[in-house]
């Protein structure tokens, strides 16, 4: 039997899976991922929480995962409670759910491109249809196109991604704001990478109180070094929490789940140290790259978009030959590298030298 | 913000969010789960293997979760391999994406009931169209009728469930066959509790060879008490675990999860141990309600179906009082049982006999 001979929907037929390699190389700085690990005392505390949670693993997990949401509202910080907090395995899945409850056939999403592109993916997956607004030549958002883009097309949902992936974008609140004034839908701000902002940007959650159709994601994957343990998060209005209740698969996050995002936020203070080093690693690596008289987009994030190349692939494939990794993404001619530590940003710098 | 103030789709609109009360009782025998937690040397086991994979938490967990499912298709047997078999997070998630795959706006999903509740919900959660079938008063299917329901109505997507829940009814392989060959799409044997099946069931795995469209999903929270791990998973032929990838979330299985269920795998020989226990308990259970004059279905499950009672929430009612938490579920005038300990069976009849 051949996939072409099965009776997949119509829209999946001739796709490929989503995903970057997964390539074994020295130097892997293509999916954003935080280089340090969990420090000794980090793991030893997982451990002991599994030991501890592993005891009742013949149960069911508790479906509304209260005691991690509530933790997950004492980090956010803006007066965030349990109610107005929801996890779920990744932001991948929030995201889903949210399509879930607020998409499907019918109605419509928009995003504002080049951006994150499991946005589209996911819409597309829920039967939602996708449509594409467009960044700006700096890759922000102009606010007075953006809301006649929205009325023009009177979306259900607005995506908006800040800092921007792949781009490093962050958004103003204040074009945030005139945007879910001028969505008639949700608008849904996905933070992935918000604790990797310059100092001083707010965190779209100040809009919340006023704006009960505006939700924000974050996730563990990056900040928090927890790509592994796949916890995605959103703040929102009670009302959404409990639209989501309404679709989310009953029992979808795991015990240990649970337990290791709660280990994770208890080690807050080490894991987000890292964010620092990071912060500075990429202001050194833009400045390195426009000094090699490269055009760099500005970043808040833990990534940088470079180019221009007219043949992109030819410098991705050179620095892998050069054992390292970064990602062929974006707009055409430019390229992403994830930060890495001083060491891995140092083997990058050689190997675009010897690439260039 | 109220709930239906909100944009949510139309179809969710006045819905209530699925799940069985998750209320602390000295006895829970309300969601099959297993009763007996894992030993000391698997508890170890699990903290140890959560420790070595802890040191790389901050990238993220392999895509395809390779290993887990070669482990998995060993265990299984019937000749599979790797690319026979596929996980998520509980068999939830993987239903979930066989309809994202093979279901969606405009195409159905039949199923014969009563059965199992989530396959409607995940059916329609995905914009497909539920058929409802009919079992026969024995809760078997008869095939001359399935397979006529299924030449009328041509449902994309056909669920079976065997042993069935709510009853504990199991199918024989030539009724699946049957239906196999009358279906024009994809056919789904749930076999979440085969593994209590009195001996010399067969699974539905024997047909596999010879029918690409029919997939036949597990999970590892019922036979291998894992409930609190989430991990479900599904044998197919290749090409449907091709079709599953365009569809699955990146990153769908955390590291955690996999490490955990390699784990248990590693151990079934004593996670499976409780199986012939259980499978006493239910028999012996089965036996005591006939003998209190009650009408109790056969069970090749980790539970029993029994009634009838004009006024069942009040039995149901009765129970709890006495701390004895059962399932109002299935047909109305039954109710469900999940088999315990030997010591919470004496409790449940202890309970009953003072409740009617």
């Amino acid at each position: 039997m051949k996939l072409e001979d099965l009776p997949i929907r119509d829209d999946l037929r001739g796709r490929t899976p989503y995903g970057a390699p997964q390539i074994d190389v020295p130097v892997r700085l293509n999916t954003n991922e935080n280089p340090y690990g969990p420090s000794a005392s980090l793991v030893t505390d997982l451990a002991e929480a599994v030991r501890h949670s592993a005891a009742g693993l013949n149960r069911y997990p508790d479906r509304d995962a209260v005691a991690l949401r509530q933790d997950l509202a004492a980090y956010l910080g803006h007066d965030l409670t349990t109610e107005k907090v929801w996890a779920a395995n990744g932001s991948n899945e929030v995201l889903q759910q949210i399509l879930q409850a607020f998409g499907g056939h019918g109605r419509t999403a928009m995003g504002f491109e080049p951006s994150y592109s499991m946005h589209p993916i996911i819409t597309s997956g829920s039967s939602t249809e996708w449509i594409s607004g467009a960044r700006e030549e700096d890759f922000g958002i102009d606010p007075d196109k953006a809301v006649a883009a929205i009325e023009e097309h009177r979306p259900d949902i607005v995506f908006l991604t800040s800092p921007n992936n792949p781009t490093g974008t962050a958004l103003d609140p204040s074009v945030i704001a005139r945007i879910v004034q001028a969505a008639p839908g949700m608008v849904v701000v996905d933070e992935a990478y918000f604790e990797f902002a310059r100092t001083g940007t707010p965190s779209a959650l100040v809009l919340l109180p006023d704006n009960p159709r505006l939700i924000v994601t974050r996730t563990m994957s990056k900040a928090f070094a927890m790509a592994g343990t796949r916890l995605g998060y959103l703040a929102a209005d009670p009302a959404v929490i409990e639209a989501l209740l309404l679709v989310r698969l009953p029992y979808h996050l795991s015990t240990l789940t649970q337990a290791a995002a709660r280990v994770a936020l208890a080690h807050q203070t080490e894991l987000l140290g890292t964010v620092d080093l990071l912060r500075a690693e990429r202001d050194a690596t833009v400045e390195w790259l426009r000094g090699e008289g490269l055009t760099v987009a500005d970043s808040d994030a833990n990534f940088v978009l470079f180019g221009r190349f007219p043949d992109r692939h030819a410098v991705w494939q050179g620095m892998l030959e050069r054992g390292v990794l970064i990602r062929e993404v974006g707009p055409p001619e430019w390229l992403r590298v994830s930060i890495g530590t001083a060491k891995e940003m140092a083997a990058f710098r050689a190997a675009l030298e010897g690439t260039l």
